[in-house]
């Protein structure tokens, strides 16, 4: 399986801003990008970041593409030789912002069964995706778990759904970072701490506090 | 395994207060139960509703509680009987408003690993449990993920976690409604279609809207 990550390195995590200047969200979504790449690694697989600009990470091939999401990945499906041996015919798209992601997750992304496979993140997005499909392309604008539902039905691919936490948390919010806090383990969730983030407990649900 | 799902009658949903009045409330809380209730059924299960004053359900035992909910889900782990076998030793407790809640979710639950099994909910909370030590006892308030898992450590008891969208998504606020439309398959989601909701989506994530 080829397993590309999608990485935007202008303004990266703007959502963030009230909590995190530039310079930060600028490493704490690289931080976020190494843990999806290790988890895919770990998981058996070698991954590609799809990059907006040149970007130096240790263990992945770097492709850059300057154009939107949507037109890069499906550059990718475009040029994909789907009776290649060497990828079994299988393209996964992981968002390089799954903080949560575990090389389990990535198993059981894989795994999945279905001509298309997805891992909703909460909102309706598709935070990962494993095309086995070769007319299957994608559309990210607006509410993509519902299209890429659809653009498979007219394709006639059949559709897998993987129910995972971990691989719907994509992290864009300030409450995000509870979830990171929480449930991470790798390189995100130690900068975080790093940076002075703590989970702040309410009544309800968890936010984060910062010390000054 | 024992299940018990607990269910507070009182001023239900309450943080849904802007978008649904209270008698609004009380229905799609109870289409909830029934949706939680049914999928667990499905899986295999007898489910016994905790509740909190006398609710009629067509497919479950019923028994009130009124004191807050750690306490009577402490009542219920004080009684049980851990050599019965007709529970196997096994109590689960799946929280009543786990809307997208499927029976294929409840298997994971009941067939993972541990003393204790938490299905962690956004925001550091336990939306299901199984118990499987007769020391363990819950303790709701707060950041109750980090809460249960200290206190297995406490007891000895091993820990395993359940990594389900499903199972983290508790509908508390607006924007949970947005996740029912998109994923839910039973009552909850059929009685937000028939209130008027429906998705609204925009470039960020999907929120709901309500024809007026």
């Amino acid at each position: 399986m080829r397993v590309v990550v999608p990485y935007d390195g202008h303004d990266p995590k703007s959502r963030l801003a009230g909590r995190l200047d530039e310079s930060e969200r600028r490493a704490f979504s690289r931080a976020m990008l190494r843990d999806v790449l290790d988890a895919v690694e770990r998981a058996g697989h070698d991954p590609t970041v799809l990059a907006t600009e040149a970007v130096s990470v240790s263990n992945a091939d770097v492709v850059v593409d300057d154009r939107p999401l949507t037109a890069a990945v499906n550059g990718v499906l475009d040029g994909f030789e789907w009776s290649d041996a060497a990828d079994d015919g299988e393209v996964a798209v992981v968002m390089a912002d799954l903080a949560l992601a575990t090389p389990d997750a990535i198993r059981r992304l894989a795994d999945a069964e279905g001509d298309v496979v997805v891992a909703p993140g909460r909102g309706g997005g598709t935070n990962a995706l494993v095309v086995r499909h070769p007319s299957f392309r994608v559309d990210y604008h607006g509410a993509s778990y519902r299209d890429h539902r659809r653009i498979a039905e007219e394709v006639g691919a059949s559709v897998g759904v993987v129910d995972s936490m971990r691989l719907a948390t994509d992290v864009d919010e300030p409450s995000d970072l509870a979830e990171v806090l929480l449930h991470g383990r790798g390189e995100s969730r130690r900068w975080l701490v790093d940076a002075g983030f703590e989970l702040a407990v309410s009544e309800g649900r968890v936010g984060v506090t910062r010390e000054s």
